[in-house]
C-alpha cells in the first residue's frame, strides 16, 4: 500500500471506496454519508451494477466497484470451460458498463479485469485472485496519480480560497494538502444529491481544512466577491479536443470563473481516447423523482415534470489548464496527443 | 377590482397575497405552498415584520403585507394625538423596513401608508380605512402594470420555451398569457426555498401551461441545448445604472444566456430611484441553517459553515432589455432618466 489508509479521510480509504469480502462487494452508501454510515452488500455483478445505477457509489467508486464485481464473476468461473467463463465475464462487463453511460472508467476497469481473468484461467491460475490483485494495483496507482496531480496543482494555483463543485475525491484532497491548510474550501452543495455539502465537505474537514458551503446558484457571486484562487473540479470525462464532462453546474461555474478572471483547473488522469469530441459523450438523464423529491417527499408542485441531466459539457475555451499526474496541460492539443499516443488505457 | 380574482392562479389572488381581517394581517405561507395551504395570522406590525423576515411571504407579498401592517398601526392610533400617532406609525415603518434589507418595496409602501394615515388623521378621517383603500388601489395598479408588462413582453420575445428563475409573480403570469399557452415554462427549482419548483411551477400550471423543473445548476446546459426563446426574471431591485438585483443564481443564468446568445429580459416597474449603482444595494445574508437543513434535518457535513446570500447582482451588459409597464428599455441610461425624472414612487 502506497498511502497508509489511516491517514486518509474516511471516504477515501480503500475499504470505504469499495471492498471485497469473500465474494461480496461492499460499498459505502454515498447517498447518505456522512449523515449516516451505511454499507451496501452486493452479491453479484448485477447487484453491483444496480448499486452504481442507483448511485449508492459515485465518483471514483464505480470503477473500483466494477473491478470487484469482475472478481465476483471470475469466482463463479471456477472449474468452468474457457468458453463458459468468457460468457460469464462478458455478461458482467455488459451489466457494469451499462449502469451509467457517461463515465467510462467502470467500463474500462471491467474490460481490463475480463482480460486478466481470461489470461489467469488460460494459464491455470485463480482468476478471482488475479482480479483482486489488479484492483489493489489500481488502488495504489490511483493514490499515486492523485498525489502527482496535487503536486502539479501547487505549481499553478495562486493565493486565495479554492472553489469546487461536486466531489473531486482523492485528487482534490491532494491538491488541498499540497496547497497547505491555510486555504478555505468553498464548495457548492451540488443538487440534487448534495455531494458537495456531504462528501467534499466531510473529506476536507477530515483533512483539517475549513469548509464553507454555498448553494450551487451562488458560484457566480462568490467568484465576483471573494478572493478565490481557482475553480477546481474533477471530470467524469475529458474528450480529446478538451471538452470537460462533469457534474451538472460545472459549465455555469466555468462561465463565472472566466467572467471573474479566476482560473479554472480540471483535475484528471488524461483524456478519454475513444472520445474525439462532445458528440461522442452520452449525457445521462437521471429519473425526475431524484430532483422533485427529497427523502421520498415531493418538494415541487404536482403536475410539473422534472429534467435532470447528470452532467454538462464545458468547452476548452473556459478551461485554464488540465492538471494531470503527468503535469499541467494548457492546450487541448497536447491532451489529444497524449490520448492518441497511448495504447488502451489501463484503468 | 380590475382583474377578477377567480381568473387568477391561486397564489396571485389578492386575498392570498396578503389580506386584512379586522386588524389581523393574513398571509399565505409561501414556504410550504402548494405542498400545504396554510395561512399565518399576524396581529401586529412587528408580527408582520417577523413573517417577512422569516420568509412566510416573499416576492410581491411583503409590500402588500407591509401596507396592511400600516393599517394595523393606523387602527391603534384611533383617538390618539397626532404626535402619538406619528410615533406609532414611524415605529411600524422602522420595523417593516428592516425586516429584509435588499428589496425596498415594503419600505416605500410603509412610508406612503404613513403619509396617508397622517393625512387622514389630520383631516378627521379614519386612518385605517384610508390605508386599506390605498392597499386596494395599489393592488389594482399592480395587476394593471403587470398586464402592461406582459403586453410589452410579447412585442420582443421570439419563439421557443421560456426559462425563468425563482418567482416572478403576476408579471410572469401576464408574460405567459400574452405569449399564448403553446410555450413551455422551464423553471429552476431555486434553492434553498424551492420557489421555482413550488410557486412558479404551480402558478404556471394553474394557467394551463406546461412546466419543466430543472436544478439551478442546469440553467447553463438548458440554454445551450434547448430551444429557449428568452431568460425572463423579475428583479428585487434595479439600480439607476441598470444593475439587476435578484434571487441568487440570476447572474449565472444571465451569463449563460449571453454565452448562448439567448436574450435576457428583466421584468420590472422601473428602477429604484434612490440607488445609483450596485454599491447602494445591501445584499441580505440569510441564516446558514436555511441552506444546511431541509425540514430541520441537516443535509450537510457537520463542522462546515454555510453562506447564503439571498441575491446577486447582474450587470447591465448581460441584460437585453428591461420590460416595464411603460415599455421596453434597452439602455440603462433611459432607465436612469425615468428614475431621476419622477417624484418619489408611489408604491
Amino acid at each position: 500500500m502506497v498511502v497508509p489508509d489511516k491517514d486518509l479521510p474516511f471516504i477515501l480509504r480503500r475499504e470505504n471506496t469499495a471492498r471485497y469480502e469473500d465474494g461480496c462487494v461492499v460499498l459505502l452508501d454515498r447517498r447518505v454519508y456522512p449523515l449516516e454510515i451505511k454499507f451496501q452488500r452486493c452479491d453479484t455483478p448485477a447487484a453491483v451494477a444496480r448499486a452504481i445505477s442507483d448511485m449508492v457509489t459515485q465518483g471514483a467508486g464505480p470503477a473500483f466497484a466494477a473491478g470487484f464485481a469482475m472478481a465476483q464473476a471470475a469466482r463463479t468461473c471456477k472449474g468452468l470451460s474457457i468458453e463458459r467463463s468468457e460468457d460469464i465475464l462478458s455478461k458482467a462487463v455488459l451489466e457494469l458498463s451499462s449502469a451509467r453511460p457517461t463515465n467510462k472508467a467502470p467500463f474500462r476497469m471491467a474490460i481490463r479485469m475480463k482480460k486478466i481473468a481470461i489470461s489467469a484461467i488460460e494459464s491455470g491460475k485463480d482468476a478471482e485472485t488475479a482480479c483482486l490483485d489488479h484492483a489493489e494495483y489500481v488502488f495504489d496507482r490511483y493514490f499515486e496519480r492523485s498525489k502527482a496531480v496535487g503536486r502539479h496543482a501547487a505549481e499553478v494555483i495562486g493565493q486565495g480560497d479554492i472553489l469546487t463543485h461536486c466531489f473531486a475525491e482523492a485528487m482534490l484532497a491532494e491538491v488541498l494538502l499540497s496547497l497547505g491548510k491555510g486555504r478555505r474550501l468553498i464548495v457548492s452543495e451540488t443538487r440534487p444529491y448534495f455531494q458537495g455539502a456531504r462528501l467534499t465537505a466531510k473529506m476536507a474537514l477530515d483533512l483539517g481544512i475549513e469548509v464553507m458551503i454555498i448553494p450551487d446558484s451562488a458560484m457566480g457571486s462568490i467568484l465576483l466577491e471573494h478572493d478565490v484562487a481557482a475553480l477546481v473540479t474533477a471530470a467524469d470525462s475529458v474528450t480529446l479536443d478538451g471538452h470537460v464532462v462533469n457534474k451538472i453546474g460545472t459549465y455555469l461555474a466555468a462561465l463565472a470563473a472566466k467572467a471573474s478572471q479566476v482560473p479554472y483547473f480540471v483535475l484528471c488522469f488524461g483524456p478519454d481516447q475513444n472520445r474525439a469530441g462532445k458528440e461522442d459523450v452520452e449525457i445521462e438523464q437521471r429519473p425526475e423523482n431524484e430532483l422533485l423529491e427529497i427523502s421520498s417527499r415531493r418538494i415541487a408542485a404536482s403536475g410539473a415534470s422534472g429534467y435532470l441531466p447528470a452532467f454538462d459539457v464545458t468547452p476548452p475555451e473556459l478551461i485554464t489548464a488540465y492538471i494531470t499526474h503527468r503535469g499541467v496541460f494548457e492546450h487541448p492539443a497536447a491532451l489529444a496527443a497524449w490520448g492518441m499516443g497511448t495504447a488502451p488505457r489501463e484503468d
